[in-house]
């Protein structure tokens, strides 16, 4: 019975240090909150939101490398000299979508951390400010690799009779259908990258 | 027990100087809006900044599209059924390259004047929302435009031996040469638009 209590009033003393060493980041919020401020929850579900687009565009991004790294056809057929093969190295343009859909994947996942942060301290402006920058940048790398790509998909399945250069989707059909699935999926991520832009741009007016 | 206490106490008073120093930004806050706003400077020169900036990205724009709105090369011989010609309507990534760049002529000559609000009242967070918004389109739709004619204009120069489309600047020198000139000249906007979102953030974040 005796050594209960002990242990009791032992456990009432590590609680009340607990709380008072516990005090010394909590005393922060409790001022955050005296302070009567409106928009808290507001900048929270903007975060929370934020963190979820993010995710989305993390899929888009996989996906269109993972669907352009992939891609290769071999035609049935073969000559004497060579067989006919069509990988996404083959175009110069192709070889740059998959490296920056890949690097913008990267960031989106080195990004969720910061996101996170602005979801538990919604008034963290510059964890906001760096997302804001990066992302705008991020906007345009997407934005690029999946313009240069529409542009070599479209001369592939038309061609150009100005220029004599023939399509040739006739022959690698598969191969012209996943590179197309892949700028689809890579324009996808470019516009949820200009949503995380406005997102974290209205986030930090509401500061 | 006595050392317990001691720490208690150290704790309550690391506590109690935080809450002393978590009251200053407090403070200011109060007297940022009491007294004539100490931001209202630096606003107003990121504000006139912005609108240099504006200036030069439309100088950049303008001279993308008419670049490459007057392209035309006639080569200097001719069988008897065709005379062979190059002109930027010969491609669509080329047409789309004008268009977009026009547009972001237009788009910046009517920002000009919400640019101006911005610079008289500096602490118009309307404006600057609305700036921002349509700046970031205008990165995503400038780079388009200059990564889709980069891709186009880098098989012009160098031609592709795996889809057998032949380099045509050997022929067509004069035009690959004006073609790749609007394609830096667009390049160049679309990085003033990004510092333009910037700019924006940071105002925004100062309100």
């Amino acid at each position: 019975m005796d050594s209960t209590k002990s242990t009791d009033e032992a456990a009432v003393n590590i609680a009340a240090s607990k709380s008072a060493k516990g005090k010394a980041p909590t005393t922060n919020n409790v001022i955050t909150k005296a302070t009567p401020n409106p928009h808290g929850g507001t900048k929270r579900g903007v975060a929370i939101f934020d963190f979820v687009l993010r995710i989305c565009a993390l899929v888009a991004a996989l996906a269109a490398t993972i669907t352009m790294g992939t891609t290769d056809q071999t035609l049935p057929f073969f000559t004497q000299f060579f067989q006919f093969q069509a990988s996404y190295d083959d175009l110069p343009t192709f070889t740059f979508f998959v490296v920056a859909n890949a690097i913008a994947s990267g960031y989106l996942v080195l990004s969720l951390p910061f996101s996170i942060v602005c979801i538990v301290r919604p008034h963290a402006a510059g964890a906001r400010l760096l997302l804001l920058i990066f992302d705008t940048v991020l906007v345009a790398f997407t934005t690029a690799a999946a313009a240069s790509s529409a542009a070599i998909v479209y001369l592939a399945h038309n061609g150009n009779s100005n220029t004599n250069w023939f399509a040739i989707c006739q022959q690698y059909g598969d191969f012209c259908q996943q590179v197309s699935g892949a700028v689809v999926a890579s324009f996808i991520a470019s516009v949820i990258f200009i949503f995380l832009v406005l997102l974290s741009a209205v986030a930090l007016r509401r500061h």
